[in-house]
């Protein structure tokens, strides 16, 4: 997997994806991370990105120019050869008809609600570019000829793309084979059930007067299990109730749920 | 604000934190970061904070010694005084009875979806502490005694609680009066309309052949807003219809809507 970041704040990227797990995994050769500053591909003597907005508005907005022209340098290794900026999107949209377009990630509120589904189908890829705006966005003629997949983390207010891309790229990168070890992979799938996680507890068996609950010391696989279902069931209607509804419900589930809800509060 | 992280890699919060507006803002004097490695905590030969999970299950659990004791130096230096761990749960609380809890907000998959709106409530506080677990999870135990509220920024897995906390950072340090300039902050209304932000443009007129669209360069106000509008609605419908729903829209925008429909795709 070869990440690509067009970005204000190249260093900050390479700062914050060099460590923990990320971080090994680039030390071991499984990810690639190309940061590049769009600052350097500026054409007026003050390297300036951002200009004010038509139609008014407050702030100032990232222009299209050295968006575009950082892109067609990222392309171009590639071996895709997009016009300069004499050209025309009709000219852009003829080069990627020869050869196939990499996936461009906008981070924007303006996006379709990043999922674990999505982190999926963006882990299949072997090229992935992302786009971080900052001010108030970037002009959206540029967007138009380059973005793929517009995505927005969560509902609300970032400072810039930066964050945003690097929550994406932990997302995808736990994914990505030999990223995780194979234990702590298999824990992935527990998270396409629907439920939040139950309570978990390590060492020591009494902690501050507070002991393990007995069911997890018995060795009693079933019951295990069936605690363990329980508590998520529970915890999942306390803090998420949205996705109680979109789960795989069974008929013992659904006679639990009822019985909490009598005797309720929890 | 003060922001203190309870964390395994302090580093990698320091780095990330010091670029960019939160950078700019620390340099100010805005914001404070104040990062404990958990590690330090520890009570080991090894510094090891982590152990099997008691029941099954795959990957290695946070024990609750580390974190409690991470926690309990960074109490004291705000004047609470808690017990060591051959203290008791109740010992606890009630050294919380005559001191005000601070606020932690633990980054958690089981947690309630951080929102705009949560970012305001936590902008009033002083100080917030952020816990971020590691491996799967972090020993139930303490975090009864110790998390105020649990958030989770979004339906995916990440690697860490880090960027996550660092994300909430991000929104909650936007809304700390003085770090962003005023005409940038006003913008923050906007989004609390709950509709995507229409398309933008900037110098120059036109780019690569493609021209601004010219309602924004008629000096038409109302023009410019209901065109702007308009954009909005199809946009919101396009990528996020949910939040059309929630949506206070007038008469005039449901016909807009209407139409949309009856001459789809757009």
């Amino acid at each position: 997997m070869n990440y690509h970041v067009l970005t204000l704040f190249p260093d900050m990227i390479r700062d914050c994806m060099n460590y923990s797990i990320t971080g090994k995994a680039m030390e071991k050769g499984l990810l690639s991370l190309n940061c590049v500053n769009i600052r350097d591909y500026t054409r007026n003597k003050h390297q300036k990105v951002d200009d004010y907005i038509y139609g008014g508005g407050a702030g100032l907005l990232m222009q299209a120019e050295p968006v575009y022209l950082a892109y067609r340098a990222l392309v171009s290794q590639m071996g895709i050869t997009l016009p300069d900026t004499d050209g025309t999107k009709e000219e852009v949209y003829e080069a990627f008809a020869k050869k196939k377009k990499p996936r461009v990630v906008m981070m924007t509120p303006v996006g379709k609600l990043f999922t674990q589904k999505m982190a999926e189908d963006f882990s299949k890829e072997e090229d992935l570019i992302f786009l971080c705006g900052h001010y108030e966005g970037i002009d959206e003629r540029v967007l138009e000829m380059i973005v793929t997949d517009p995505v927005c983390i969560g509902d609300y207010v970032l400072t810039g793309g930066e964050l945003a891309s690097m929550v994406v790229m932990d997302a995808v990168s736990r994914l990505v084979p030999g990223v995780l070890h194979n234990e702590e992979s298999a824990q992935t799938e527990s998270f396409s059930e629907d439920l939040l996680e139950f309570p978990q507890y390590s060492r020591p068996e009494v902690f501050m007067g507070e002991a393990v609950p007995p069911v997890l010391l018995s060795g009693h696989h079933a019951n295990v299990e069936q605690w363990r279902r329980e508590e998520s069931l529970k915890r999942t209607k306390k803090y998420r109730p949205d996705l109680l509804e979109k789960a795989s419900l069974t008929r013992k589930d659904e006679l639990f749920l009822a019985q909490v809800e009598k005797n309720s509060p929890l």
